[in-house]
């Protein structure tokens, strides 16, 4: 069917968006449409330049003969602090105290909607590191780093923590955890992950950066280079972390489970504001 | 900024597709555009059109005070039956076999091309049921729950391997694997999941169905109603499983470590075939 301009646009934006960071030849669209390059090349500036303008993202264009265009999905400053001050308010509740003293999270990890916009978040932030594998940890890690990987176009890889793997040879590593001083074990598929990979670790919560610590152990079995890491939350205390270089979202300062409250705020660092 | 038409359907096109079954007023549209209701309207109707023509995916608009206007990812017969049949590809080479006749399948759950295809069959296999809540079981279910959940606009809930969960109070149950007759334990946090709730399961792979029989068994414990069990692969033998209503994308008939072959298929089931 021969579409006119309006038309042509709805399709091609649903096509770049639904595949964000894949490349597509002008040829793809031409051909699909049966339009002109410069018909085309009309279509994807109105796409761009709206997409701009709404702050919903980037179209890039790359030249030459491997060139295309691609959809790159990215939050404005603006944008992230009001995700991150949204979840603020949300984990403020006291209902959300655990015995123990820790913090209910999972409904907000596993809310599809929530862990989206995260995941946007942690693409913006590693958007320039061209990284090759988005890493975290079982469980709660998961869904975050499938949303960062959904948003840059890579694939996840996820470590284990056990060893029972039925994923052929596995490196596996015992780690103390920073808070608890527990030993535990961490084990990677040797297939998982080719030697000097560049990667990004995301994960749900720190707290002395132990286990974050233990991965940084595990991936340089792989010669991986770990780019950065991006953390849902983290504790205010311990403030000197296991490891140094990471970004979280949110610090929770305070979980009191005597006087049933909780008090966390937006992290200095993914507000653009220096500790 | 006032926009022109195809300015706007750029912009209502990228709302609609970012937030699949999340219903918006066309309020919502005729205040952020500053146009008229007509207007908006006739921007709908193109895009409904066009997502109708191309097969990506159905505009439902619903009248009426509390109405409204959403986006309903559905792929077409042909659609699934091409990811499933690229997925059996995939999934034939030899290379995937793994000590003790295992399929190594972690690299395609956890791309997210992969998995979001997966998941939108998953939810157009589920459109109908109205559930609240999309269950698995952890660490490869997650995945493929997140991106079923993603495309219905649900919750998902993930039922925990062990007992160790620092989520208050769980219901724990033991169960015997169908395959191994290993007895292992799943939980599920009490404040997960509320009562008489009406979910739809999905999961990675079932073998004698040991672990849907027993996530059947665990959620009966939050009187929760079970409207459909979706899995990616299903083992040809024993042909008769531990639960008798599911839905399965692939059917593996052999895993043949010493020949190094792997025998899979596309489940009749999801052709649109009695078995």
């Amino acid at each position: 069917m021969k579409l006119r301009r309006s038309e042509r646009i709805v399709a091609i934006t649903k096509i770049l968006i639904d595949k964000p960071y894949r490349l597509f030849s002008l040829n793809h669209f031409t051909q699909k449409f049966d339009a002109a390059k410069s018909t085309i090349s009309e279509d994807l500036s109105i796409i761009k330049r709206v997409l701009a303008a709404e702050d919903m993202g980037q179209i890039e264009t790359i030249s030459g003969a491997a060139g295309g265009v691609r959809f790159i999905p990215k939050k404005t400053a603006g944008d992230i602090e009001e995700v991150v001050t949204d979840l603020c308010q949300d984990l403020s509740d006291s209902d959300r105290i655990l015995p123990g003293g820790f913090l209910y999270i999972t409904d907000l990890i596993f809310s599809p909607e929530t862990v989206m916009e995260i995941g946007k978040i942690f693409a913006t932030q590693f958007a320039e590191l061209d990284a090759d594998y988005v890493i975290t940890i079982e469980t709660k890690g998961i869904p975050i780093a499938l949303a960062t990987a959904r948003a840059m176009n890579l694939p996840v890889i996820s470590i284990r923590k056990d060893n029972r793997v039925t994923e052929g040879s596995v490196v596996s590593i015992n780690y103390v955890t920073g808070s608890s001083k527990k030993i535990e074990t961490m084990s990677l598929s040797r297939r998982a992950l080719s030697e000097e990979s560049k990667v990004v670790i995301v994960d749900d919560f720190m707290k002395a950066g132990g286990t974050a610590k233990g991965m940084l152990d595990l991936l340089s079995e792989f010669k991986a280079e770990v780019l950065d890491i991006g953390v849902l939350m983290e504790t205010a205390q311990p403030e000197k972390k296991l490891v140094s270089n990471y970004t979280s979202l949110i610090v929770v300062d305070k979980v009191d489970e005597e006087k049933q409250q909780v008090v966390v705020r937006p992290s200095n660092s993914i507000l653009g504001k220096s500790d």
